[in-house]
Formats: C-alpha cells, structure tokens, sequence
C-alpha cells in the first residue's frame, strides 16, 4: 500500500469518474431529439458526441490551436454531430443548441461519489482536475452537491490531460510536491500521465461508464497505488471514517 | 435598488471582507514575537507586514516583475519587516517562517461571515476574488468551512486587483455578462475597479479591520448598488431567506 499519510491532496478526473455523463447526455439528448422528431437513440448520439472531445482537444494538445475551453469544443462537436446526422442546424435556434450543449453541466454523480468524496474531504483537499472549463464545473457542482474544496482543471492550467504541464501546474498551485498528490480516474490512461509526473494514482472501477457493452477500463492495467470499487471503497483504503 | 434577478454570481474580497487579517495574524505572530523575546506588539507588528502589501504587488501590476502569488510576496514581506526591526532572520529556521508566513491561510471569518455566505450559496455562485493565492484561499476555506463554489482570484488571472484584467477575465471564466456579477468588498477601491468594468458592487462595511481607530472606508464613497452592515445583511438585501 502506498504512503497514504503523506498524501494531502486528491485531484479527480470527473466524467466517468465521479459523474455519469452518458445517461446524464442522453437525458437531454432524449428530450431534444423527440421534440424535433429525429429517430436516433439518445445514448447512441451521446456516445458519438463524446467521441470528437479527444480529436478537438488534440487540436489544442498538439498547439496547433490556442486553448478553448470545453463548452467551446462541445459545441461545435455538437454542431458537427447534428449535421453529421443530417440535422439542419441552422434551423434550430442558437439558445437551444447553448442549451442542449450545456447538458455537459447537469450531469448526475454515481450513487457512490457524495458520500465518498465527503469522506475523502475530511482529510484531504479535493478538486477536480478535469477537462471539462470552470463554469462547467461549478454548474455541476451546484446542482449536484459535490464538496469540492476548488475547482482545478484544464481551464485552470491552460492546458488538456494527459499533457504534463496539466499535472505539475496544478501540483505546483497546491504548492505541494508531486508524491502528495494523488489523482483519482477510472481511465488507466489518465493515471498513467499522472504517474509519470510523480503524482500517486488511485483507479475507481466505472464498468458501466460507455454502457453495458464497455470494453476499456475495466481492469487496472498498472499496479496503482490504490485500486477501487467506488469512491466509498476508496475513501475507506484511504482510511476515512464513515 | 439595482436588478438583483440579473446577478448570477458574487464575488468577493477576502482579506477585511470575509475574514479577520489583523487579529489572526497578530495572534500567530504574538506567539512567534514571545518565542523570541522580541518586544514589538504583535498587532502594530501585523500592521507593518500588511503595509507592505500594496507595494508588493505593485511590482507586478507596473509589470515590472512577473506575477508571483502572493505567498511569495508575504514571506518577502516578512523577512524584510523582520529585519527592519532589528531581527536576524537568519538565526531563525526556513520552517519557522514558512510556518508564521502561512498565518495568513490561517485566519478566521467575522462572526457573521459563514451563515451569510450559507444563504448567499443558495441563491447564488459565490467565490473568492482575492489576491491571496489558490492554496492560501484553501487552506482558510477549510479551517473555517467557508462554502466557496470554486477558489477564483488573482492566481487564476495571474494579476492583482485593481488591474481591470481581474475582473474581467474572471467575469469571462464565468461565462457571464459583467452585470450579472456582483463585487462584494469592505473598500472602495476594489468596488471603484469592478464598477468600471461593469460589475455590480456591494460594499460591505467592516469598520475594524484596521483596528480601533480606522479612519479608511468607514462609509461608502459612491452609491454602489448596496450596502450592508454584514454579510447577513446583505443577504436579506440580495432577497435571500434565512
């Protein structure tokens, strides 16, 4: 087990993780998509929108474009996905698309995450360290209840996971060194970038985070320094009381 | 009576608004001044150090100097109030220091301060736009349970109030108009530099931050959009239930 006492902080990756974002899409997916009666499923269009965040963000990984913030990319991967399906979009008004893309900010924690993370908040600091811009987290937070202590992340930095800096400038802001912090994700990809800046890793298993039929994730493909079932799973190996 | 409805987050000073600077920073250094058998009293002492606060930031305001949080500049500060007054710095330990310079994460709310930002909360977005940094407005939120909705400010932007860059680019992190924001600060200054970029103000009077015989911001130098008594008060006024 690794040196949990010498861990003073937690940095959560959040969709997947702590929220579900595929039924929370789909939800207001669901009701747009009735109302403008167009015959796709709700979670298939969900997981095809979530499928143009890694190539959008590469655009600015890669530097060949200056950083936007999440709400940016989601939207005109929204944009896309509509006409891709044949949705003339200039038909639909500019406050409706806003507001379908802001379905990002009303997503539903895992029955598990609250309770963990005020565990977890107990005795360490906790922040998301997630892709996703401020307002997207604060939203979400609010309506959610989750007990962050701030509001890290990509907007925060400048930068989108898995690059380097997006670890070791938040390390750097919590003025604590990479060894005492930990970061928490159901993504062994994620775990592994923040482990190669130093930080610890905890895996959270979310089988179900692409639907019944998911393929990745569902194992620890790393020895991390914690592996858990869920966040109150975590917050006991991390030795939080009830 | 401005258009309340409209505001949608609240932002606010910390040092003198939310918090008690001078008692708790007097305390930790009393004990510090004894330890030494330094004869200075301990709020005189904590006077001194704040002084050189504006100077400090001065430096990276003119753009002479690259931003530096502020814990850097206090414990410059320090170092330089110590010396000033006859103190060897260097026969005392980086420990020591680092330990008296984090009193400032260590101050405690006016007593009014946690049930009014508690109704403010509901209603809504509340964050810190203080020039302390991320980890400074942490560690103070945690040891007094202030409910921030995210840690904003000077760290973020990487500027120091007044510059309207603060304000403004905070505004935009928020993704909202200037006028859905609302400045809340015990000084004029602060309020006078938000109204310029379009916030709303509330001035919020705290006639003893500085002591006793405060003679600055004792009552409001414009009409800012309210004014309050407390942080209670200022909630009834922005319409929030007990």
């Amino acid at each position: 087990m690794a040196d949990r006492p010498g861990i003073k902080a937690l940095l959560f990756d959040v969709f997947g993780t702590v929220v579900d974002w595929r039924s929370g899409v789909a939800r207001d997916l669901g009701q747009f998509l009735s109302r403008h009666a167009v015959p796709i499923d709700s979670f298939e269009f969900a997981d095809t929108w979530r499928r143009e965040y890694t190539p959008a963000m590469e655009e600015v990984r890669s530097g060949r474009r200056p950083f936007v913030r999440l709400d940016v990319l989601h939207r005109e991967n929204l944009v896309k996905v509509l006409t891709d399906h044949g949705i003339d979009v200039t038909a639909i008004s500019t406050e409706e698309l806003d507001e379908l893309n802001y379905a990002w900010h009303r997503l539903d924690p895992w029955p598990d995450s609250i309770e963990g993370l005020l565990r977890l908040k107990r005795r360490f600091t906790i922040a998301p360290l997630s892709n996703g811009n401020i307002r997207l987290m604060v939203d979400m937070a609010k309506r959610a209840a989750l007990p962050w202590d701030a509001i890290l992340g990509a907007e925060v930095v400048r930068a989108y996971k898995p690059s380097p800096q997006v670890y070791l400038d938040t390390v750097e802001i919590l003025c604590l060194k990479p060894e005492e912090v930990c970061m928490v994700a159901a993504h062994n990809g994620d775990l592994a970038a923040a482990r190669q800046c130093g930080l610890k890793t905890a895996f959270v298993i979310r089988p179900t985070e692409h639907g019944p039929a998911q393929q990745s994730d569902l194992t620890a493909e790393q020895v991390w320094d914690f592996i858990a079932t869920d966040m109150n799973d975590l917050a006991t190996k991390l030795g939080c009381p009830t």
